[in-house]
C-alpha cells in the first residue's frame, strides 16, 4: 500500500505542477529534493513571482522511524515506529479574485516491533479561502468535492464538509479559514471499508482536485482589482498565517518530526500585513465574505 | 501591592508613549479601552504609519476571574482565582536600521477560596531585534540591562541574560528572535528577597526601559537604507511572526485567558514577508547578523 500511495502522489505531484505551470505561462516551479535525518525525505516544488501566482507549493514527503514523543501523546499510542507519506500544496494567487486553495492526501502506518504494520489510516481534504466571494465558486468547488464523495457513500461528502468547516476554524478570531472543502482523517478498515476502498477514495479526491481548482482561476484571472483589494487580500493572508502557526496540525506534525522547515512554512504567503483592529466597511464586499466567514454556509444540496 | 504595581504600569505606559511620540514627530498613538467579560480588562496604545514608527503597541492590562483550565495545567495549580496585571509593548520601526524591541512588565497574584493570596510573583523582560548589525547599539541595551540589575544582585544580570536567550530561541529555525536582552519570571518571596524587593527590581527596569532604546532609535533613524534592505527588514520580520505564534507564552496567555485579540496581535509587524528558502549572500551584513543570531554572544563582562 504504501509504495503504491506513494506513487500515486508522485505521479498527481507532477499533473498538478503541469496544470499550474500552463495556466500561469510565466512561472516555473523549482524542485529541491530533502533527506530526512531520522528517515524519510521529500520533493518540494514551489513556483514564486509567476503571472497568476504568488507563491505556490507543492510537494510531497514519505517519512519513517521513531514517532516522536509528542506524536506518540497526540496519537495516544506507545513507542512505535512509523511511516507517513503525503502531498501538500497551497496555492497563493496575485489576484485577489482567485481564492487561495490548499489541500493534503496522506497515508500513516505504525508498526510493532516485530515490523508488523498494527495500525494504518488515510487522510485529508482541501479548501478554498477567497478575499472575494464569488458564491458560484464556492458552489463549483463544493460540487467536485461532493462528486468525489458521492462514489464511494452518500454521507460522506455532508459528513466531510462538516469537518472541514470544524477543522478550518480560526477560533480565536471566531470565524472561519475560508469557505470550506472537505477534510477527513484516520480513514481505516472498517465493517464497511478496507483500507483499498479509502485509496480508492483519496486517490479520486486527489484526482479531481485540478477540476475543483483550475476552472476558478481561469474565471478570474483577468478581473481588474485595485491597491485596496490588494491591501485587502494581504490583510486576510495575515489571518491565514494565523491559523497555519497557531491551529494546524499538519503544521506542528511537520514541526514535530523535523520535517523541512522551508518546505512546511512554503503555505505562507508571499506578502503578508496586520493592520491594527482593521475592519471592513459596513456593507462592503469585504464585509459580505466575512459575513459568510463567521457563519459557514451550506453551499449545495 | 496589585493597585500599587497597576499605578505603576499607568504612569509607565503614559511615559513610553509620550517619548516615542515625541521622537516620531508625526505619529500618535490611539487609544481603545477594552473589558473582559470574564473580568478585568485594558487599555492599548497603538502608533501606525508614523515617521519613525511603522507599527507600536503599547498596552497595559489587569485580568481576574476564575484561571482558565489549560492555564491551571500549565501553571500547575487546582483550580483557582488569580490576577494578572501588565504592561507589555512592542516597537516596529519603519527604517530597517533601527531595532524592534519588545518588553514586558507584569505581576500575578493566585487566591484560594477564601480569597486569600496564596501565590505571587513578578516577571517580564525586554529584548532588542535588530535587522542590520551595530554591535554599539547591543552593548549600549545590555548596558542598561545590566544597571538596572546590578542594584539588585550581581548575578542577576548574567541570569537573565541567559534566560532571555534561551526563551527568545526560534527553535525551528535554530536562531535566536534577537540579540536578546533580560527575562525573568516567577520573582517571589524567598529567603533572601521578599515580594517588595522585586517589585523595586522590576520597577527599576521598567523605569529605564526608555534610556535602553531611544537613544538607538535617534542614532540610527537618519540612516540611509535601500530597498533591499527594506526587503530583508521584511523578511526578518516573518521570523518575528513565527516567534510570536508558535513560541511566545505571553500570546499564548492571552488567547487562552480570553484576552482582546487585537491588543495580543499587536505584536505583529505591519508588513512581513515570507520568500520561500530565502538566505543571506555570503560574508553581506545580512548574513552577519545571521550569525550572532546561530550563537548569541556575550555583549558586556
Amino acid at each position: 500500500m504504501k509504495e503504491k500511495f506513494y506513487k500515486y502522489i508522485n505521479d498527481l505531484q507532477n499533473k498538478i505542477t503541469d496544470a499550474l505551470e500552463e495556466i500561469d505561462q510565466l512561472g516555473k516551479f523549482r524542485e529541491d529534493i530533502w533527506k530526512r535525518k531520522e528517515g524519510g525525505g521529500g520533493k518540494s516544488r514551489i513556483l514564486e513571482n509567476g503571472k497568476i501566482f504568488e507563491k505556490a507549493g507543492v510537494n510531497i514527503s514519505a517519512v519513517n522511524g521513531k514517532l516522536p514523543k509528542s506524536m506518540r501523546t497526540y496519537l495516544k499510542v506507545n513507542e512505535t515506529n512509523f511511516f507517513a507519506c503525503g502531498l501538500s500544496l497551497v496555492i497563493h494567487p496575485l489576484n485577489p479574485m482567485i481564492p487561495t486553495t490548499h489541500a493534503n492526501w496522506r497515508y500513516f502506518e505504525l508498526y510493532n516491533n516485530k515490523s508488523e504494520i498494527i495500525d494504518q489510516w488515510f487522510g485529508g481534504g482541501q479548501d478554498l479561502t477567497p478575499y472575494y466571494l464569488f458564491e458560484e465558486d464556492a458552489i463549483h468547488f463544493h460540487k467536485i468535492c461532493k462528486y468525489s464523495c458521492d462514489k464511494f457513500g452518500k454521507n460522506l461528502y455532508s459528513n466531510y464538509k462538516k469537518k472541514c468547516d470544524n477543522y478550518f476554524w480560526n477560533s480565536h478570531r471566531n470565524e472561519a479559514r475560508g469557505i470550506g472543502g472537505i477534510f477527513f482523517d484516520y480513514l481505516r478498515n472498517d465493517n464497511n471499508h478496507t483500507i483499498e476502498d479509502w485509496y480508492n477514495f483519496t486517490t479520486e479526491v486527489g484526482k479531481n482536485f485540478i477540476k475543483s481548482y483550475i476552472p476558478i482561476v481561469k474565471k478570474r484571472k483577468n478581473t481588474p482589482y485595485n491597491k485596496g483589494q490588494k491591501n485587502w487580500q494581504e490583510i486576510r493572508r495575515g489571518r491565514y498565517v494565523e491559523f497555519n502557526l497557531i491551529h494546524d496540525k499538519g503544521t506542528l506534525f511537520g514541526l514535530k518530526t523535523n520535517g523541512r522547515i522551508e518546505s512546511i512554512l512554503m503555505s505562507l504567503p508571499s506578502k503578508v500585513q496586520w493592520l491594527y483592529n482593521y475592519q471592513a466597511k459596513p456593507k462592503s464586499e469585504e464585509e459580505r465574505l466575512i459575513n459568510v466567514l463567521k457563519k459557514p454556509r451550506k453551499w449545495i444540496d
